[in-house]
C-alpha cells in the first residue's frame, strides 16, 4: 500500500453517491508537504517523457497541479471554466459534461500559454467518468500540442474515465485506484497496481 | 522596484476597466519559481507572526496561497464559493459582493479546517475592493480563531479595500501597490513602499 492509499485510508470518508471525500488533505484543506510528495511520485512515473507544461482545470486540480509541476520545474497552466472578464477572447474552448450530468459547461485556456511545441503532462485529483480530462485533451490537441501522459492522485475504478483514456492510448498514472467503497461500513478497497 | 514590480512591468498588460492582466505568470499561467519568490516573501514579511494555517479563496488566489504555505509549512484552506456536493453541512459562511458588484454570493469553510486556536494569515493575489477578503475575516471570526495579517501580490492602490483593511488594523502586505495605470499609454506606477 503507497503513501495515498494509506492517508485515504486514514483521512477519507465515504459518502452515499460514490463521493469520497478527501477534503482534509487533498482538495479543500492542502496538506503542501503530502501534495509535493504526490508531484514527486508523478514526475516519477513520467521520468522519460519531456514535459513542457502542466495542465489542469480549475478548482480542485489547481494545488496538486501546482506540486507536479513544481516536481518537474516547468508552469502550471488550469483551465477556466466559463468566459472570465480577464481573458482575452484568443482562447481555446472545449465542451464538458458536468459532475451531475444534467449540463454542459465551456472550459476556456488562453492560446498563448499552450503552442505545438508543448508536451503536456494533464493532472487531476479525482478521475471518475474522465468528461473533464477529455475536454483538456480535447483543448492540446486543438493547440496541436502533443499530451504525454495524464497524472491523478485519485481513480474511482468502478467508473468508466480511467478505461476509456487507457483504451484511447494514453499513460494514466493514478497513485490510487479505488476498486470499491461502501456507504454503511466506509471500507475502500484498491486495485492492486 | 523589487521582483513583482518587474514582472509587472514586463509581463502585465493593462485593459479598460481597472483590469491589469497578470495571467502569464499568477492567475491562468503560473511560473511556480516565481510564486515560491511571492511565498518566501510575505514569509519574510509576516516572520513574527506564529501563523499556523494560510487561507485564501478559489479560484485565481489558490496558486499563491499554496506558494506561501509552503514558505510557512503549514497547511492551506481555500473557501468555496457556493455549495459543493462534496462538503459537508457543517461549515462557516459569509456573503461576498462580486467584482461586477450586482450580485452576492456566499462563500463557505468546512468548521474542521480553522478551529480557535488557529492564527490565520489571509492570502490573495489581487486586492481591489476588498470584498472577498472581507468574506474570508468574517469566516475566521466566525470560527474565533485570529487574522494575523493579509498578504497580497497585487494591491491597487487606487481602489479602497487595502485603505479600509488597514483601518480595520489588519497588517496588510502587498508586494506591489499599483498607484495608477493607463489603458491608451500601457503606463503603470507603483506606490513607493
Amino acid at each position: 500500500m503507497n503513501f495515498l492509499e494509506e492517508r485515504i485510508l486514514k483521512d477519507g470518508v465515504v459518502k452515499s453517491g460514490n463521493v469520497l471525500k478527501v477534503d482534509s488533505f487533498l482538495n479543500h484543506q492542502l496538506d503542501i508537504a503530502f501534495l509535493n510528495r504526490v508531484g514527486e511520485e508523478l514526475r516519477a512515473r513520467f521520468e522519460n517523457k519531456e514535459i513542457t507544461k502542466v495542465l489542469t482545470i480549475e478548482t480542485s486540480g489547481i494545488g496538486m497541479a501546482y506540486a507536479v509541476a513544481q516536481a518537474f520545474g516547468v508552469p502550471m497552466v488550469f483551465a477556466k471554466k466559463a468566459k472570465s472578464i480577464n481573458l482575452d477572447g484568443d482562447m481555446y474552448v472545449a465542451q464538458v459534461e458536468t459532475f451531475r450530468h444534467n449540463e454542459v459547461e465551456n472550459i476556456i485556456v488562453a492560446k498563448k500559454f499552450i503552442n505545438e511545441d508543448d508536451r503536456i503532462l494533464i493532472v487531476d485529483d479525482i478521475l471518475a467518468n474522465g468528461c473533464a480530462l477529455q475536454g483538456l485533451i480535447a483543448i492540446v490537441e486543438s493547440a496541436g500540442a502533443r499530451v504525454e501522459g495524464i497524472g491523478i492522485a485519485i481513480e474511482k475504478g468502478f467508473q468508466m474515465g480511467g478505461t476509456v483514456l487507457r483504451g484511447m492510448g494514453y499513460q494514466v498514472e493514478s497513485l490510487a485506484v479505488v476498486e470499491s467503497m461502501n456507504v454503511a461500513s466506509g471500507n475502500i478497497t484498491f486495485r492492486q497496481q
